[in-house]
């Protein structure tokens, strides 16, 4: 059994975007830990990353505290309690071994286990109870789907769903911290009107729309349109649901937006659906059209929430709710939620 | 009658990102004009706007040709045969008595006589019949529209249509060539970390989605949403079509993107889907996911047709398809389809 009380707690990939904001995220809920390691490759060791929170290495003069990046080895989960992965799937899956022999729960962040029959994917939220029977693995859902998926269920308890369509406008830092900087200095590039640097995204980024995300799978859609529906079925325990996802990557730089068609087996007012929504935990509302306010992805960077507006009627169907959703791909997306997954295993 | 051979051809609101890119159209499809008059508010008269199309005022030093801006009068119109209003809803309405006594048909790209029963609205691919019945004013449909109904004109001759959900991204140049600009210079002045003008959109544009097109309704949609439902089921013939549209800004500068899920009355195969498009006027199909081949907004500006990509099966209806099409907004999605109907007037 991990230790619950102060965990000793390794985060894998501490250097990348996801990395960071676990860190960031751990500090600011005074997650226990009794130590934190800062996992990475060989040439980021010695690497100081800012940590002020429980089990930081250490302090020194530029900043409140900090924890010293080692290398990512087997041998470095050596006591530790809980390990959290944003390394990307392949070490997630090289270290599974190391992770579960030296005793600790892996919190993966990477889709390599996701859909395994022995691994929960939890959000918690939702179905916190998944992790009851982990067998060392717990999976944390794509960003995507996580936003989706925390709507969603709050509106099923309403009444059954039949049938959700969704359009992603997915924000550059879901491929990375430097696929953010890509945009970043292509957008710089477009306005001096100079060439582009094209690395991380299969096309221009800056002022475009890129209608891919992940690779392309048999039957035209990609790999992250397929995960939000298998994912969304596992998160919802509910693998009949329909769903038809269009994913899209759009010139942002970390928050995810959503433009989603729900239709229900039964009449939900959109009276009902707001009340339900305002009651939902990691769901703020900000849906006043009178007040042009309704949530965006530019202005909600470090923010917790699932936010929601321009909930509505949709007249097209039976029984149909339209809404918009933002989420911050770092945080909810994958930081926040893989913290809150340790959490629960406290 | 209006002289269908030589025709005298006013353009009002020449100044603006339409009316100069219908000068441009005219001149590049050798529109038949015996006279161009380029019709705008006092503050641009004697400007020179280049077009060396037939009907041009003169030939200047710098450029091939050019047209004269003259002032937007009541007057201005007398001998016109064809007026292509792209000056705003009110200066259509100010002036539409002005051109129905000058004898000349009015081809008006605002919404303001849209949905008037006895005004046609027009996609000359798709219901160029309509203009038979004419009253001296022909409507343009909002960009938004034209480049869906294109499409689902092609598809709906394969079944009839049971429902459309479509989530727009759409282009700054939908507000105009201001809001252009605007985008431009809040990308420089965010990347500069400067503050930011923000006037011709509620919000800020740049690195930011603004889930709200033109005003709200009291149902919570906005009349843009309202716009594409009508207007579609009006071009389409259809009215009881079942619509459900999302409008959404997007930092991009000058091609609406749309990503659509159709559910058809009877089954429609992906390649029956593919080669009905492929046959259809004004479609180019742009769709190979093994070449990461899809139609993006930021690489097809100056283009004529509606492009289409990510055709796919929806499984999560009986009878569905998904897809994702972009199209110039200034040019098929305004100044190229009103040429178009000026054309079938000849």
């Amino acid at each position: 059994m991990i230790n619950t009380k102060n965990p000793v707690v390794a985060v894998a990939g501490a250097t990348g975007a996801v990395g960071l904001e676990m860190l960031k995220v751990m500090e600011q809920r005074g997650f226990p830990a009794s130590e934190v390691r800062a996992l990475a490759s060989a040439r980021s060791v010695g690497r100081r990353l800012t940590y002020a929170g429980a089990g930081a290495t250490g302090t020194d003069s530029a900043k409140d505290g900090y924890v010293e990046v080692a290398e990512l080895t087997s041998e470095a989960f050596e006591g530790v309690d809980i390990a959290l992965f944003a390394a990307g799937g392949d070490r997630s899956m090289e270290f599974r071994q190391a992770v579960a022999s030296a005793g600790a729960v892996m919190v993966d962040n990477s889709s390599a286990f996701r859909m395994d029959k022995d691994v929960p994917l939890v959000v918690p939220e939702i179905n916190p109870e998944d992790i009851s029977w982990h067998q060392g693995v717990i999976a944390n859902p794509n960003c995507s789907t996580i936003q989706l998926t925390v709507v969603l269920a709050a509106l099923a308890k309403l009444a059954p769903l039949k049938r959700v369509v969704c359009s992603t406008y997915q924000a550059a830092s879901g491929a990375g911290a430097a696929a953010m900087d890509e945009l970043y200095n292509q957008a710089q590039q477009f306005l001096n009107d100079e060439p582009l640097t094209i690395d991380k995204f299969a096309h221009q980024l800056a002022f475009n729309c890129i209608p891919q995300i992940d690779i392309f799978l048999e039957d035209g859609s990609t790999k992250e349109e397929w995960k939000m529906v298998v994912e969304t079925q596992k998160i919802l325990h509910n693998p009949n649901l329909n769903l038809a996802i269009s994913c899209v990557r759009v010139p942002v730089l970390r928050c995810h937006s959503e433009s989603v068609n729900v239709e229900f087996e039964q009449a939900v007012s959109v009276e009902e659906a707001r009340t339900a929504l305002e009651n939902a935990a990691g769901i703020m509302l900000t849906d006043d059209p009178s007040q042009k306010e309704y949530p965006m992805p530019g202005l909600l960077s470090g923010t917790d929430d699932v936010y929601i507006g321009r909930l509505r009627k949709d007249s097209s169907v039976a029984h149909g709710l339209a809404f918009w959703c933002v989420a911050d791909q770092l945080r909810k997306g994958a930081a926040l939620n893989a913290v809150q997954i340790a959490e629960l295993l406290l």
